[in-house]
């Protein structure tokens, strides 16, 4: 690779593409010649290069059209083991229920807590393992679109990049991420102490939905009982719920970042002698089929793992140049709402 | 690839290995030069291969020497769509656990229910994507073993083989796959009346635990109340075991053949008013980490999953020439004992 990227003043092809007013996956169709583009966008597009003096770089272009039918998805852990949520085993089915069927293979790969982020994806890139990939977890500050650029490996986010015109994304997430719908159910069933028990905030997702969290409660003129930063496990949802319950003025709804750690709340509230959802109500993230089969069935919001990963393969599948061929739906999560909801307890009604 | 296999009467890997007394990922080990096989073994297997007249597959040996870094992963769907099971989740990161520190790539591949075999794998091997693969869901009368050396590709399968000396594989379950000591439990707890909601009996495992199941209750005296081949969907449990409750003489004790099925199976009880373990005990088969999160915590036969996961991938390393350097233990399964088992109801004890 000889590109040097935007350090040393060079034009990148996010503000070719600013300038065009198209995803950087749209000027690397029209350089790549793949992809099915507008003649009017194309002409945009080059004359965007033109003004701005950007040149595809030729390395990288000879790496992608060097194809080796194989995509690439990173997962972070967020130790120093490789570990696969249980929210991702859907969303990889629909990966692949896109892929297969096309001879694509899909190779995991997974970013540890200590590796280091730009040793991993030049890695990545050297070996010529894949012809683009599929990232996940947005963090905040994220410093990977620019390396894979500078590197010259197309990629498609899933999820909500911190910044805009950075990546060629598939976002499912309406404002606010489904919050906003769990709250205003919580609210309408009377509940006035809800606590929020989320996942880590140095990522993206967490953060959208704790500021969703807040707004809410706050047009409502509630204030939020609790919001704990914690780590997506069973565990820590378990422990957490625990101390919260011991104390005074105790939450009535509790709404946690996934459904496992929602799963370990209801046992956790269960087994200090508490009846969910009479004594508490407890809301879900993701939608697991395993939600169903719990007693209360789990009220969520339901995020179609399974269309994110065809919406994500399709994506990155049409930035290198083929044809989908079919529609590729993919719905807004809503709240799922089942068992584990009901009024607030008699004494905050 | 030029060698035709055993159709022509050409003599095969595995009747070298059977010779000579060793697997044939070692016969393979000794004509690459690689891995650590003793000078006694290396010279037992040249006498063997002199004697039956083979030689290794010229192609075979070129396409395992230009390496790739990759191993692939076999999953077979039931159906038209990729599916990971929840059991393969730990079982994948497992894999990855020994294959990301030395920069092995895990390559997924799902073969469809619709798929040609022959075709599939020839694919695979042809585009010569991995240098070896991981193989699942052993089945009776597998074609793949021999498919696979014909091709070159090294494998191992996790699982019991279908018949002995076709493949390199790792075996983690003790006979009757744990299942012996669930019905020991069972019967020691005062149950006469046990169901056992299995898996499709074309996988080997599903046929050993019914054998198992059917052999460890005759020793008992006791005739097996239902035995139901289903696929391993929650749904498919959950009509089962509503369609075993309406009859007679209903069971009192249900082993399943998931952890998801029994997880189905408990709340389908609870629906139908019966109280677990009281009115029925429940067992489920995989030990994933949600049945400690369930009401009640799901006794099970605890399979390791991560342990399966790294022993298969160090295995197949070691086929490869690697030198794996680390201890990867692997547990038998044991019952795991928690609180969906308990005595007989009253008038069956």
């Amino acid at each position: 690779m000889t590109t040097r990227g935007r350090r040393d003043g060079r034009v990148t092809i996010a503000e070719v593409a600013a300038l065009a007013g198209v995803s950087p996956g749209a000027v690397s169709m029209v350089f790549n010649g793949t992809g099915r583009i507008s003649e009017a966008t194309k002409a945009r597009v080059r004359e965007a290069a033109r003004t701005l003096n950007w040149r595809p770089n030729a390395a990288a272009t000879a790496l992608r059209t060097s194809r080796t039918r194989t995509i690439g998805l990173v997962l972070s852990s967020s130790g120093p083991l490789p570990e696969i949520g249980a929210g991702n085993v859907e969303f990889i089915s629909g990966i692949e229920s896109i892929l297969s069927p096309r001879r694509y293979g899909l190779l995991l790969n997974f970013q540890l807590a200590h590796q280091d982020e730009t040793e991993f994806y030049r890695t990545l890139t050297e070996q010529q393992r894949m012809d683009g990939v599929i990232l996940t977890n947005s963090v905040i500050e994220d410093t990977r679109f620019a390396l894979l650029r500078e590197l010259g490996l197309p990629a498609v986010l899933v999820g909500t990049p911190w910044r805009e015109g950075e990546v060629d994304f598939i976002d499912a997430d309406p404002p606010g991420a489904g919050i906003p719908e769990a709250v205003e159910h919580l609210v309408a069933l009377g509940h006035r102490r809800i606590a929020y028990l989320s996942g880590p905030e140095r990522f993206v997702l967490p953060r959208i939905r704790r500021q969703a969290f807040t707004e809410t409660l706050t047009a409502h003129g509630i204030e939020p009982r609790a919001i704990l930063e914690l780590p997506y496990s069973p565990q820590a949802a378990a422990e957490a719920t625990r101390a919260l319950v011991k104390e005074d003025d105790r939450p009535t709804a509790f709404i946690y970042g996934t459904d496992h750690m929602a799963i370990a709340g209801i046992r956790t509230l269960q087994s200090m002698g508490m009846s969910v959802p009479r004594d508490a109500s407890v809301i879900g993230h993701e939608g697991l089929s395993i939600g169903e089969w719990i007693d209360p069935q789990l009220t969520t919001v339901q995020r179609y793992g399974w269309q994110r990963g065809r919406a994500a393969a399709a994506k990155l599948l049409e930035v290198l140049g083929e044809e989908i061929g079919e529609d590729v739906p993919l719905e807004r999560p809503a709240l799922l709402i089942r068992a584990s909801t009901g009024p607030a307890p008699a004494e905050d009604a």
